[in-house]
This record gives structure tokens, sequence and C-alpha cells, in this order.
């Protein structure tokens, strides 16, 4: 199985998570992705594209981070923001705002033939500052249950993960298929 | 001529900008949007995408707010953006930062055999508060030169606007190639 993705952080954790079922090699590659209000849609569409390029069964993952009180922003934009805003820029987006958000994960598999998708959603808030450690937005993001950010979680990370979870998902469906 | 958008108020204006010289009529409809650094790619895509839907000659435009401070910021999601943190969300980012920012318009022609594209910049700041009146960003958009944002403007918008340096261009192309 082939994970594509500009993100070698990502991979890593992938490959983690996977580890005992599936194995698993990186292709780090620009794929197109299309404007969308779906993450769904996004992914299915950066999954045919990945296929295109590598030519074998591969898996993308598209990702969002969705805060309530700014009407699912950064969502499926989370890359671009965090890019150009950074975690300080959400911040001082919240600041006597409410907290509240949800971190999606699609993780989209094809072969070239068929092409499935698998949801894992967490949810949890935004905290007041971001944590040491950690990539993307994970020094920011609280876990509901969790009581402290991704970025602290470190290897317990996986125990709250959307992605995690759209991986296990995926991992259930694939080794049972054959 | 069609002019295919999702958006009304930029239809008026357009058709306004082009009145003594080309005839526009409107196609309101939904365009794939590639996710692209790029506004030129983006706005290429979509005019394939318009043609493909009208299947007659069609023009279409992207545009964006890009803000210095900001690495660009929300440029080419200035749409996205709008709808989810709004003008308030956009002053709110810059408290403390720097207001330099620039405008910039797209248009793309398609008419299934030549593809086009003509741009247009305004280089401005972005107010310290929203101003009354106009679209989008419009209310927190000051054009250089002109002391005031695009919607205390008004009718004098087109004397600085992105949008009309980039039809402008248009226009002068379309009218010359017969």
């Amino acid at each position: 199985m082939t994970f594509a993705s500009t993100n070698q952080k990502k991979f890593d954790e992938v490959k983690s998570i996977l580890a005992l079922r599936i194995a698993v090699d990186f292709a780090q590659a620009e794929l197109v992705e299309v404007q969308s209000d779906s993450l769904e849609e996004i992914a299915r569409e950066k999954a045919k594209s990945a296929y295109a390029r590598v030519g074998k069964p591969v898996i993308v993952e598209d990702d969002g981070l969705y805060i309530d009180s700014l009407k699912g922003f950064p969502g499926q934009y989370s890359s671009f923001v965090f890019k150009t805003l950074g975690n300080a820029g959400i911040l001082k987006l919240l600041e006597g705002l409410g907290r509240q958000a949800s971190f999606r994960s699609i993780i989209a598999y094809y072969d070239g033939k068929d092409l499935h998708t698998f949801e894992g959603t967490v949810n949890g808030a935004i905290a007041t500052r971001a944590a040491q450690g950690g990539w993307g937005y994970d020094p920011i993001f609280i876990p509901e249950g969790a009581g402290v950010t991704f970025a602290e979680l470190a290897n317990n990370k996986n125990d709250y993960s959307h992605r995690k979870r759209a991986l296990d998902k995926f991992a259930e469906w694939f080794t049972r298929r054959d």
C-alpha cells in the first residue's frame, strides 16, 4: 500500500498506526485538490489523482479542523490557514469566542477500480495558548476527555486521534476483504 | 458573451464595466474550483468548467485579497474566508500588524478553443474599521490614492478596481481580435 501526501509527518503517523496490520510506503507528491465544502469529495479526487501518479493501490488523507464559533473555519482549508495564520492567528481569532471544535479525517483508498472512504472524527476544544511540541494544529487542539493538547499527548495522541479512527476503519475493511 | 459565477453582485459590476463595449449575460453556476496557489490556474480551470456547462464563449473571474502581514491570507480562499470570518475576523487578525494589501483579479476567457487570461491588481491597505455599504471586502479595502474604502467610493470604485483593470485588458483584446 502506498500513502501519497506532501506531508512527511502525516506519513509517519499513518505508518505507525497501520504498522502491525498493513505495510505502507510513501509517495511524496503534490496532488490535485478541488475546492469543495466536502472533505470527502476532496479526498476522493485526491485518491484518483494519486493513483494516476503512482499506478498502484493508494491511500490519501484529507483532514480539517472545524471551529464552531468560526462557522467551521479553517475546515477544508486547514493546511493553507496553518501556513499563513498559524496557531497564533487561530488563537487571536478566538479571543472572546467559543472554543468548541472538531478534527475530521477522511482516508480515501483507490486501486483503479474500487474507491472507498473512511471517516474519523474527534470532538474537543481549542486551548487558550499553544503548547510545546507537536506539528500543525496539535499544540492548540485538546481532544475531549484528554485534558491536554494533541502535542502534549505525544505517543498517546492515537488514543484520541481522528486520523487513527479513520485508519482503523480502513484497516478493518482492507484486511477482511481478501 | 456569458459571465459565469455564483455571485450576482460580481456580475452586476462586470456588466456595468463592459456595458458600452461588450454585451454580457449571466449564467449563475457553481463551477469546479481547484485548490491552487495560483489564481490564474484556478481561473483557467473554472473557465473550462463554465464552457462545458454553457456551451458558448464565457468569461469567469477569480479574485483574491492578499494581506502582506498575513503571508497573503486570505488570497485564493478569499470567498471561503469571507463566509466564515468576515471582515470582523480580518480586522481582528490585523490588530497590531501591518495593513498593506493588494486585490487581484483574473478574468479568464474560453470559447472551446482559445483560453486567455487577463490580470488586474490594485495596491492598498486594510482600514481599521469596516465602512458602511459595499459587498465582500469592499468595506475594509482602501485602494492606494483613494483615501477611503471601496465601499465608500461607491460609483467611483471603478477608478481603482482590480476587476475593472482586468476587464479593460480583456475588452481591448476581445474587441480588436475580430
